[in-house]
């Protein structure tokens, strides 16, 4: 049975807090109830890693999983860190700020190589022998300080460690309207604008005022270098045409990646 | 007075060969006299660096430039070749694929420590000794395999040496139609798309017809990390807030990168 730790040097819960103007909100989006309700009804959600059309690439930069020491940021519901177990990984930590999410995420997992903990991104503390791999999967575009983030992860890596990760497009991210429009010649257009202004969004994803953090690839590379990691690929990953075929309702996404995917590693 | 070399190995002069549907067309778009002239009458073609606002970012990436033996390639006018001479440079060969470029690069050029030399990009020889530096202002774009030419400047590079780099952003470089729009909440917006088709692009540049080559940030790492190269940095670049307030003409590239600059080093 896998089970719920409490984080031995921090608060075992703290909220993220984002500063919007003058007004100081806490975002812990996955504990609204609405939110939780839309979100548990995507198919990645109810179906996990299958239902992740990015997972193949992702998969592709995962360093050998058998015996590995692993940490999951944003593990949600689990489904990373049990794929990682029935791949042979020696143990899976897995780090969430939702209670909601950790709760689902201790239902379905029934391997006690997998630790779940409740903990903010933004102030995590870590004091476990370093990790083999650290993974995550569209959670950094809600924290405000990837910098501070990746000194972190670069910590907690063992050298030759890899770091995996995804998050929402810089592209997708940046504008201020997030809906394809007809471009001037006829074709399907994201109207890119903000994309040099970094900072908070506010998006009705799934609910009103969900706050995600835009930041440039850029950005990305300058802080995961500046943290002495070494960056080895990135993917600006959209479904292949193949995929397209299957799935219509995908299309647009070629016109402009949905998601980034990043793997680097400590020297 | 410096000299116009011949390529040692190749012939000294080559089209760079594209295809477009089923024709073959090729492109040294540099010797047709309507794009030449109006490049020469380009602010960066006529003042050189000091109006190349993105040169100051660009510089940040250079390593020290004293005694080093550099390859500059796409060298244009020489602007950047005459600048690492007077900063130390102990050579610099530039390479064109314009003889209209290179004659008028000679005619600007005393130091003999500068050889220029006309050769295309895409299948460039070298047998001269390592270099400390490579760089490249706005000329990658106009190169289809980026990987075969990623590959040549690690070789040409010492062990220690670093290439920089500036391309039009693949952002730039991507859509159909280049022109900002005004979006649906009445912002500029760049209308992105085939930003995942990856392939030439047809535009009307100073002249009609000149072909560039859209690839993603993406592929460039790929084919940099592929090549046994590190990056160290990448700045997705528009002019700064403060530059604007002096060119407000400038103000829409906030919006959007106009260009994409790179630093990587051979280990």
């Amino acid at each position: 049975m896998a089970s719920l730790a409490q984080s031995p040097t921090r608060p075992p819960y703290s909220m993220v807090k984002i500063t919007q103007g003058n007004t100081r909100v806490a975002q812990n989006i996955y504990d609204n109830d609405q939110f939780f309700a839309n979100y548990s009804s995507l198919p990645r959600s109810r179906d996990g890693l299958a239902a992740a059309p990015e997972w193949p690439a992702l998969q592709a930069f995962l360093p050998p999983v058998p015996g590995a020491r692993v940490l999951d940021l944003g593990c949600g519901f689990g489904w990373f860190a049990r794929w990682a177990i029935e791949a042979g990984a020696a143990n899976v930590l897995g780090i969430d700020i939702s209670a909601n999410m950790l709760a689902r995420a201790l239902e379905l997992t029934e391997s006690d190589a997998i630790t779940y903990r409740q903990g903010d991104l933004e102030s995590l503390a870590m004091d476990e022998p370093p990790f083999d791999l650290v993974y995550s999967s569209l959670a950094f575009h809600y924290i405000e300080d990837f910098g501070k983030l990746a000194r972190g992860m670069a910590e907690w890596l063992r050298p030759g460690g890899r770091l995996v990760f995804s998050v929402e497009h810089p592209i997708f991210t940046a504008p201020s309207t997030q809906e394809f429009i007809e471009g001037p010649d006829g074709r399907p257009a994201w109207p890119l604008n903000r994309y040099l202004d970094e900072g908070p969004r506010v998006t009705a994803w799934l609910a009103p005022g969900v706050v995600k953090y835009h930041r440039t690839i850029g950005t990305y590379v300058r802080d995961l270098v500046a943290a002495g990691l070494v960056v080895r690929d990135i993917v600006e990953w959209a479904p292949s045409p193949e995929a397209i075929t299957e799935h219509p309702e995908w299309g647009e996404n070629r016109e402009r990646p949905p998601f980034l995917l990043v793997a680097a590693d400590r020297p």
